[in-house]
């Protein structure tokens, strides 16, 4: 269950979370497009999942700060494991989501900050959602009644989409292969049905959905802290967020992100048909 | 064949081309995101391809420069036709490469200029290019002696990676779906050899191989403004822009662009298998 908040502890909780995401953002840019390349690691030898220098720098640099701020919540991350908290709340964290996009040099990776409810089971309900591209400079924050990117044009609000039809919709995911075959079978049935499908966008997709851009994001064997920040920012601006089956996304796996209820309602009955 | 050209010439060239960049990235950005979208126009029924209000708008800003700057060369635009010139000279233009980029807000669409030699085809050898990136404020400058970026981190000399075995080399391509059947069977082949394939940058992937992030760009179905600007900018850079059988990629079609010449000969060898 969520803890009961103040305005002076939900704004506390903003300002460090984008304390967070800026210290993300500069280690995370302090290796980007290095020259020669970063000596990627493997986690997995089976699927190709470096992992950099810069994403171990920055999950580290964000549990400093957490430490010296929010000793009382607990963390969830992705390079340094799990520590249970005493409040209630539980920081997600990916440093950079879409290291095979940072290691191409494109502008679509991200760093993800969640702060969600703690449940016996890991994180719960995301409640406060950044979305931050360090190349770009621009941020997209919801929760707590905050729902506007920052970036090169300024500052605006998040508002998703109005409804459209299926056929007048825009569908992204990272990659064309979505998670097992019988998962890449019903993404492509609804790749077929919208107007335009879309790749290679990683975290920065969902941001599309928030800032109005697109309607749909759908995904699969995705993990909490891939799913955390996300969810809270499309859920500030309006969006819907669940698994394939309309149930909460938080633990990742299949993830069906919509502008509105009713395309959210197209699209899952199509994934499920 | 190519006029001689001064270093005072050429760095007229140089200015110009910047001229109008910046004209088509004001005019792009003025569009971009905008509330509710923009009413798409279509081109052609049978595919996809949207063309903008903004679109327009930059060709038309970026003619009205070369009117006032250089009347003495040829225009080759993507939405108003050919104008003949009388140097030599012929400016290609694609004032927002990647449309449904643009349309759906990502920020991997680009202002492309190149100036090409003029031969009674169209346009020839590209001896100058510019790729901006106008959300990002990023800009990619080859030709002329000049191969540089400027963006977020500043200004920073181009230059491609070192050659590498195709099983560690990145592809970009904008659709996995690449151009005819025979074309995309083709592009499987060589996608299954590679370490990494992505999708969806437009022609963001062609300055990436001129920044030395990725390795290898393989498209089909690309008109002459399509490809202008990116031979010259990985040339300038050193890297390799021909078609699928090695000859010249000016007039578009199939496209394989390589950060060197081991790289591109292995490549090509694949796709011809």
């Amino acid at each position: 269950m969520s803890p009961q908040l103040s305005s002076t502890e939900t704004a506390e909780l903003i300002a460090t979370a984008e304390a967070l995401a800026d210290a993300a953002r500069r280690e995370s840019l302090r290796h980007f497009r290095t020259a020669g390349g970063l000596a990627a690691e493997t986690k997995e030898t089976a699927r190709f999942d470096p992992v950099t220098v810069a994403d171990r720098a920055a999950e580290r640099a964000m549990r400093e700060i957490l430490a010296a701020r929010r000793p009382q919540d607990g963390i969830y991350g992705e390079e340094y494991g799990v520590i249970r908290g005493e409040s209630g709340l539980t920081w997600v964290l990916d440093p950079i989501d879409g290291t095979r996009g940072y290691m191409s040099g494109t502008p679509t990776w991200g760093v993800l900050v969640a702060l969600s409810e703690e449940t016996a089971e890991g994180p719960g309900q995301p409640l406060l959602g950044v979305i931050d591209q360090p190349y770009i400079g621009e941020r997209f924050v919801g929760g707590f009644g905050a729902a506007q990117v920052t970036g090169p044009l300024g500052r605006a609000a998040l508002a998703v989409r109005a409804p459209r039809k299926l056929s007048d919709a825009i569908l992204f995911s990272t990659f064309p292969e979505v998670g097992t075959a019988e998962e890449g079978e019903a993404f492509a049935r609804l790749s077929r049905e919208v107007k335009l499908t879309r790749y290679g966008t990683d975290c920065y997709a969902y941001a599309l959905i928030a800032a109005g851009q697109i309607d749909l994001v759908v995904e699969a064997g995705l993990q909490p802290y891939d799913v955390g920040a996300p969810i809270a920012v499309i859920e500030a601006a309006g969006g819907v967020v669940t698994d394939w089956q309309g149930g909460p996304a938080w633990r990742g796996g299949r993830v069906l992100a919509a502008a509105n209820p009713e395309i959210h309602a197209a699209a899952m009955a199509v994934l499920n048909a």
